[in-house]
This record gives structure tokens, C-alpha cells and sequence, in this order.
């Protein structure tokens, strides 16, 4: 792709043959899709050594890279996602396992930052508990690809607070902004959350250097995140992003899509809320996300 | 490659779509070479993922693996540079920056267990420093691809002992079967060293696991390992090979090259020794590897 030296043709086929090698030692892989896999990223990764000639010295740099992202992944911390992200990878995966299907809500990547045991909260219940930012109203409702309700599913939620930090990046073990909801008989749902703001992926490690050298930004567009299941359905992953915000075109995990862009409406802190809550003077914003689910398998 | 499942073209297109996206992120890195390898990188990176149509389920098993290789390694384990290994990706990375020149000595991999600071041995000295093993004498010349004597050339030499361990594979911190030497005023070098056995490369993490799923062997074809310096000379990392051995087909890290297959000649604890060493009666083996060095750059 970008090889501009010349290289013999014996030359060529030695560097040939050793993939050809590598290749059919897997020959005897029990499992067969193991098997492609595995040998579908021996000759990707040959492809890539090949095309740009790697050099000893960049080898070596990306064995270090590698050790730098393991030794920093932790529970709370996961290095590999971040890497996957930056370069697309994840978003790639998300495209070639959620095809468009009708006019089912588009999926979007997962991140680093859900946590399986949210609590649960009620209709029109505070997803915050206790996170700084801005009060959001969020309601919708969750339909099949016919319009017809789906009752009883269960939607996922988590987001950054105003300083851009999810609960699990702070050390004091809080569970805060984030929570699970299902939807009622009508099958709509509605709750309080926070104005999603942007916030940078975390760049203190060997991800973020790679950003700096590369002169990419860290930031990710602002968001809030869903995951929204229900039996028959095709789980859906995905966030909504925030109109008018600026790093819409720039989100450094590549995860916008047009379709997931909502009106957040802002609203005086003088304005009645929906459900009558008094948010004592702050400002406020309200958003309407009408969830598709595409049928299973 | 590999992919039997039909996408629509629409779906085709988004998927070139996220990739030329993910390409352009790269337009602003101020160092062209990094630019270059980020792209390429991306490129046949997302064509591995849409080849094999990577599951979110794959996707995770990857995560989890690399995670794995992190968090085994350590100052003594380098888990990365096994995956490389196993892959080929070592081996096609020597390739790729040692084509062959003229009569040259070919280049093998470098492998995870080099020393950077082994003692030095004087002509005859033994490098075992107390490793158990085979006596085995090791003689042979450094030359220029003219057949000139080199030097002074240093000669980096390190090998597992019989039980398939290198000395940092311990924990006592022992130095042994490691150390350097300089050929003399005629190019030539001779010391004691093992004779090779075979060994499994390190096979109880992450990539030892992926070895059995695809029923790959772990061991390694016997050898000693050399790394050859002088000025004006490629730097040459290599390993000798045993005439014989029945791994040499099957080698782990696909290192085998059939110029580096040697004949170590067996000898009877009777036999005098080229130096007159008293082997206690033990068993005893040579071998002559006669080195021939590319020009620099």
C-alpha cells in the first residue's frame, strides 16, 4: 500500500513462503472458525510488516507500546479498548455485527466504562445519584421495526459527569451516573440524568502519547450512553450525541452517526420540569429518544 | 479473504467509509513515517476485521487476551514477543531487514531471552558458567563477505540449558549460558559452550493457551543463539541449528533456516577435547560456525 522500495523477487518470495508457513501451521486448529480467524490475521498482520517495511527498531517499539497498555489495564482501567477505539477497531466491529436492518436504531461503540450491576431505577427516577452536571430530562419510547411497543426492556444507561469522569475513574469505589430502567406498558420510559459534556478518553498512558505524536485530540463528542435489551430483540449498543456540539466531526473513537445526533432543548432554571421537580434554579435540558430494536438473529 | 457471508453494498460502503475516516485522522501527524505506519496499520487492520466478520464476542476474547499477555509480563517474561514469535510476525520483521547479501550469514529471530550485560569469555572460555548440559565446543571465524578476518568482532552468545531453561528463567538470579567474546587477531573464536536441546517456549500463559485451541506444539528446535557485532558490518542475530533434530520442521517461532542447520558432532567421554579440557568423562560434542558479515547500511 504505501512500500516505495524495491524489493527482488526472490526477496519477495522468501518473505512469501514464511507466510505460507505461519499459515498452515494452524492446519490442524480443531476448531475451525479459529482456524480463519487465525490465519485470516496471520496474513493481515504479514500484509501490514510487509507494506511498511518494519524496522527492528518499530518492532520494538510496539512490543514496548504493547507492555506499557498492559501493565497500565486494570480493573477500573482498560488500555486495549482505549487502543481498539482510537484506531477504529471497535467501531469497525460495531459496524460489521449491527447492518443496518429497516429503520432500527444505529448501534455505536461500548467503551471502556459500563458496569454490569447498575442499580435499577423507576419511571422518571434519577440516574445521577449524586454525579455533578447539569439535570437532563430523558424520555422515549422502545419500538419494534413495525411501531408496535415493546414492553418491560431493559435500557442501560451511563455517562461522564460535568468534570468528564465516569464513577469508576474515581478511587472511592461510588456508583454514580449510571443505572438501568425498563419500559413501561406503553413501552416508554423516561428519567433524570445529566447534560452530556465532553470529556477527554483518558490520555495519561500509552494511548494518549500515541494521540500527542500523532496530533489527535483525546476528546470524545459529548454523550449518553444505552444498551438496551429485550427477548426477541437485537441488543442494542449505542450512545446519543448532542446537536451543535463541536466535536461532533472530531470524536476521537470515531463513534458519531448522523442518526444518533438529538436536540438537546435547554431550558431557565425558572422553566416548570416535566414531572414538577424542582431543580432549584439550574438550568436544565430535556431530550426525546424514540428507540428501534431489530429483531433477533 | 475468507469472508462467505454476502453484505449488502450499502453496507460495504459504510464499512470503507469508518476506514477512510479513521485513514484521515492520521493527516495531521507532524512525523511522515509514523503517519505512514498508523495508516497502514488502520487499513489492514479493519480489512482483517471485515474479512473474518469479527464477533463482539471475538472482539472480547482479544481484549481479554492481550490483557492476559500484559499482566504475565514482566522484566523476566515478555508474553508479547512470544505472540509475535508464534505468529511469524518476528520472523517476517528479520526478513523484511536482512535481505539476503551475497554469502552473508542469515539473520534468524532475536527471541525474548537476550542479556545485555553477560560477562565477557576469553578464546576458549566457558559460557556455561555452570548451566547443566552436554559440553559442547564451538568454533568458527568472522569474515567479510570477501573472506577477510574481522577483528575483534563481538560475539553475543546465549542458550537453555538442558532442562529447557535460560538462566532468567530462574529466580535466583543466576547468570549462566550467556556471554560474550571477541574474535581474534585472525577473525577466529572458539569456547565452551552446551550442546542444544530442545525446549518448549513458555507456554503457561495466554499464548501457551492459544497454542493448544489451535493443537500447535510449543517447542523449540535446539540452538544457540549468536548476536555479531563489528563496525561496518550489519549487526547479525542468528541461531545455530543441529543437523538431525526432528523439530526443525515444526520450529514454534518459525526460525529454522537451512544455512543455520549445523552438524554437531557427538563424541565419546574418551575422546580428547580440542583443548585438552577434562570432560570427567562425560559425553561431549563441537561444532564449527563459520560467520560471514554484510556491509553496513
Amino acid at each position: 500500500m504505501t512500500d516505495t522500495q524495491p524489493i527482488s523477487s526472490e526477496q519477495a518470495a522468501r518473505e512469501q513462503e514464511l507466510i505460507e508457513t505461519v499459515v498452515a501451521s494452524f492446519d490442524g486448529a480443531p476448531d475451525e472458525r479459529l482456524k480463519q480467524v487465525m490465519r485470516s490475521l496471520v496474513r493481515h498482520l504479514h500484509a501490514f510488516i510487509r507494506d511498511v517495511r518494519l524496522t527492528e527498531e518499530e518492532w520494538n517499539a510496539a512490543i514496548a507500546f504493547l507492555t506499557a497498555a498492559g501493565h497500565i489495564t486494570d480493573n477500573r482501567r482498560q488500555e486495549f479498548i482505549l487502543l481498539s477505539d482510537v484506531l477504529g477497531a471497535s467501531m469497525q466491529v460495531v459496524a460489521v455485527n449491527n447492518e443496518a436492518y429497516e429503520n432500527a436504531t444505529e448501534a455505536t461503540v461500548f467503551g471502556p466504562f459500563f458496569v454490569g450491576d447498575a442499580p435499577v431505577i423507576d419511571q422518571g427516577g434519577d440516574m445521577s445519584f449524586g454525579a455533578v452536571g447539569e439535570p437532563c430530562w430523558v424520555e422515549g419510547s422502545v419500538r419494534d421495526t413495525a411501531g408496535r411497543p415493546i414492553v418491560g426492556a431493559r435500557i442501560e444507561v451511563w455517562e461522564a459527569d460535568e468534570d468528564g469522569f465516569y464513577d469508576v475513574q474515581y478511587s472511592d469505589g461510588r456508583t454514580a451516573a449510571r443505572a438501568h430502567i425498563f419500559s413501561d406498558a406503553d413501552g416508554d420510559y423516561r428519567f433524570w440524568g445529566l447534560t452530556p459534556t465532553p470529556y477527554p478518553i483518558p490520555h495519561d498512558g500509552p494511548v494518549g502519547q500515541l494521540l500527542e505524536l500523532v496530533g489527535r485530540s483525546p476528546m470524545r463528542a459529548s454523550h449518553l450512553h444505552f444498551m438496551v435489551s429485550a427477548p426477541g430483540f437485537r441488543t442494542l449498543v449505542t450512545h446519543i450525541f448532542v446537536r451543535g456540539d463541536e466535536l461532533l466531526a472530531s470524536d476521537s473513537v470515531f463513534g458519531v452517526k448522523e442518526s444518533l445526533v438529538m436536540d438537546f432543548r435547554p431550558h431557565a432554571g425558572t422553566e416548570a420540569t416535566p414531572d414538577g421537580r424542582d431543580v432549584a434554579g439550574s438550568t436544565w435540558s430535556d431530550v426525546r429518544f424514540d428507540i428501534v430494536l431489530a429483531p433477533a438473529g
